[in-house]
């Protein structure tokens, strides 16, 4: 049923995705103006302080409140995003589950079913109550997870590598039209804004600027949420991220080994299928491939592919822009199907 | 045997590489001031004019001259660089080989003894004298051909993408490592210079900046190069290169499968004893990997590589300054091996 | 009186700033798709030939026509916007208004009242129609001009750096606050849009990347401009751009000598009051100042200032993005002044 | 009297001006491989731990040492390099001057003789040798300075701001060609790595890339360097910096008044004259101007200027690498001249 008006809370709106998502609900037609809570209880700042921006804007600054479930609660709070890192949200979501909030994780800490790849994160996981949240968590990607996340009360919210990567791999693989078994390989390039808000030697612009480079080479942690969702063993995956000279975006290029006699033609219908009605991922024909550009600044997903000579290799490009598809626009996304929005309210 | 001092003209110095070539050559110890010959037989402009740079250096700029067999035998020119289209390059070469001048293309002309190959370039072929050249040219990469080098008549400097696939997989394929009829991808990403001086609306800053993309998928004419110099078959290979928003550098992401009982300490030694003695190619041990930004401005080309946990897939990262070892450098390198300098000589 | 809904038409839709400005009109809530018109007569060719990524949007497509006097009338043309270059606007626009049409053009063709600072463009004004026009043309900065404006039949909208320049100094040259005489230093930084989409070696990424450079000292179009509208001598204003190594926005850093006993407060007081009611003019308070980010992708014009500690020296700077605010959204709030909208529409 | 080879040593290698300054010792035909000194006492580290890229090089790799006076004194320490922040500048010179070290300073700690510019670093001074040292220190711009240089105990390396802005300036104030109490204004803008190798919200390539930024207007510390050099008061000169998003390089824009009478011919053999002989300095003729590029990776500081048609006013361009003639290429020829070399040894 939908909802006239629903009240949203941010934790974490002082990052990069956490500040783009309190735009986008500043935004939305049903949705109050966001409680913005501070994790470390700070009731003298505002969002303006962090992002000067928007001070000259005459709009959209918002004062950070402590975190108080009986406040929450009084505000008649609906929703709960937490754009935070992942130790803080394994920690506080299951409380915030059990007092029945709905809640939409930004981070990584409830995305894998299988605990060999969780181990990846380190929990410790002191909480009894995560183990039912392990299993009743929804993995966030709305155009495959729709129904789920309707009745969903905590959305993990899907990585912004992972998101590319399955929205490309998930019609073929659903679809028995690779060969799986020969391996995939994602290379992936992101912008900067991927590695957060934080000032590190890895994102001073003096190392970034006028480089490539690749790291977390079969360690990255999105791989597992990919293995997962595609419902294939990780060593059939070959993901490697790339840091990028630029403020945004992620352009994946996935290989695959195409099973015989399966044409260009039926690969193209088989994503002109999937995503047919879904708003947010465009699929480009006839060998046109997507660039970053296309989709910054928008919540869509692009994908196109090309297939060798003879028939074999496909090659799939997938863009996305990192903090929307990839994080906040993709929350709203959630967000407008946990409250039976059309999934594009806010987004366009 | 080495000679005391030797004299070239270049053709072409007012591209990227051509220029970069220039002034490489003017500081080598043992090579005279570079002639400039003007493909469109101007005589009325010199360096300086299509680089201002040059003019405010008090050296360096040089006039342009036409071009003609008389002046270049009267100067006693022992080498010429053709840092040209490959189309010139094509045309014109075999007047100068027949004319016995020694020739270091940078173009694409004489790199492919498969007329398959050739066939992505078109040439017309008119001259006779072709099919002959196209059997000795010495494809021109000393860490692999300096004996032929040395004698070569005419040498084929090497493709800037294609030196760094090519130097990063020659070792394992040639010790039978990998898996090479499981495929190879290399994911390759190049600074906008490896596009040319020409402006284009794919050189336009605005279209640049803030994006990424592929191109060429399943169609660039370096595949053919690598292919033939790793003697493998095409199917084998994958190669797909993208434009990344930097002015120069490129690096490649190569996906291998290694071959059964094959461990990460072999494949290192196999890297390691290839190029011993090879002053400009650095061997990363241990699981680092190499960035763009290591070998800018230099004529290294790195190369780094990290094993899966189950041992069967490895990916090697290799990068190099398109513009240096992916093109002047490695002209002025293949150059000293011609005359019997020592390769380093003018590069450091 | 306000029009239920206007039908525009734009020729020179793929340069940057009619591209935007397309965009924009596809948005605007009282406006009908625009023709777009073809200067060279092609009929062959849509928005999406020159600009892909409107292929991927299912929308925003529209073909070219060729330019027809009785077509345009057919079709109910309210407004003609010429996104075009300076010649041809000279040339085409008497043409237009002599045949009733409304007209915003977007060059530098009509902005200038004094012939000594047309010369600068080298006019050749064959056309008899041209005298009357250059007397009846307003220039287009809806904040200095709205009832000109309003029932003009031609405007010239305002240059990108003028405009930057122009807002930030009217509030003080017509309150008297500053000593002109003295003399106003305006050093302005653009990206490369603002040089046009035509690749050229100035616009090489190559070229542009990594660097700064002065242009035009003493010479830039612009400063006649500047000089008409705020009713200076040339002499008193030093006008100097840069090109910055950014896709697109405009910083300009401006000099001036504040007149004895005019404080600090009465500086703001000034900027305050002239900008009540503006909806995009920005003033910053208290020393802040801002920054090109800051009013990237929007149609505001933002201002702050400093003051010396002997209070005789204060520096403006003054930020837009030239694409918008400089171009294509100044055109827009033109509009909107003419059809007597609201100055927002379709720029939020 | 030319001494064969001396013994530096650095502190603050891990910054990038000491970074630089250590591969150019390295460099240096006449300067022993450089003892690197840790200012905490570091003992396990060496300079690859901090920049990758040495240790791919097998050379150029060095470790910390703590610091020590009899180990220095035991290594026959010629000259002390510090590249480190002024208040560890401040509190350690003292003692290492006392001890007969002679020093170069690349921080603002010694630069300034009046106190009341001093006053903007907020030195405590407990030291009572610092009033003596203020006095007996020498600025290091060789071009200005270079007899006190040669005798000088501790040279106060020029700040990179300052000198980009002191050796556009010097021949015209000191010949009296420009009317200084009409105002000189600097509009300097500077690449990134001015701003140090510590990570922060401010080098964040998020936060900078795109971006253009005024800062420290009316405020910033190389104000009194300049106004001590050119022996003008404070009130004459306005000094406001940007932050360009590019790694490295700084041009200023400086504009002037010229006396009445003085024309461009002698504004230009003023500059001639003043730089005859000097290596480092280019001055561009014939309102050719330089720019960022043209002296990136040099020690260069390249000067061009306009003057206005009525004659009364200039634009100087003055452009350099900020660390190398901005920091450590100048700290280099510093040395040169304290040691009686040649000033371009090691810097070319």
């Amino acid at each position: 049923m939908m909802r006239a008006r629903i009240q949203p809370a941010v934790v974490g709106a002082t990052g990069y995705a956490g500040f783009e998502l309190t735009r986008l609900l500043l935004s939305h037609p049903h949705v109050n103006t966001p409680v913005l809570l501070s994790r470390d209880q700070r009731t003298d700042a505002s969002l303006a302080d962090v992002y000067p921006k928007i001070a000259c804007e005459g709009r959209g600054d918002l004062p950070f409140e402590p975190i108080s479930w009986e406040s929450l609660r009084a505000k008649g709070v609906d929703v709960l995003f937490c754009a935070t890192p992942h130790e803080f949200s394994r920690e506080w979501i299951p409380e915030a589950v059990d007092r029945g909030f709905r809640v939409v994780d930004l981070s990584g800490a409830w995305r894998l079913k299988n605990a060999a790849h969780r181990a990846v994160y380190g929990f410790s996981d002191a909480d009894w109550r995560c183990a039912a949240l392990d299993d009743s968590a929804v993995y966030g990607i709305p155009e495959l997870h729709a129904s789920a996340i309707r009745n969903a009360q905590l959305v993990a919210n899907a990585g912004c590598y992972a998101t590319s990567v399955i929205v490309a791999l998930a019609p073929w693989v659903r679809g028995g039209l690779i060969d799986i078994e020969h391996g995939i390989i994602c290379d992936s390039k992101s912008g900067v804004s991927g590695a957060g808000k934080q000032p590190t030697p890895k994102t001073h612009f003096v190392e970034v600027a006028d480089n490539l480079s690749a790291y977390s080479v079969f360690g990255h942690r999105h791989t597992g949420e990919i293995v997962e969702q595609l419902g294939i063993v990780s060593s059939s995956l070959q993901f490697t991220p790339h840091l990028l000279p630029i403020p945004r975006g992620i352009l994946s290029t996935i290989y695959v080994r195409v099973k015989d006699g399966v044409t260009a033609n039926e690969l193209n219908a088989s994503l002109k299928a999937f995503y047919s009605g879904q708003p947010f991922v465009r699929v480009f024909s006839n060998g046109r491939l997507p660039q970053i550009k296309f989709s910054l600044n928008t919540n869509y997903c692009d994908i196109g592919f090309a297939v060798a000579p003879e028939g074999r290799r496909a090659v799939v490009v997938s863009c996305l822009d990192n903090l929307i598809k990839g994080a906040s626009g993709q929350a709203l996304q959630n967000m407008n199907v946990m409250f039976g929005f059309d999934q594009r309210e806010g987004l366009q």
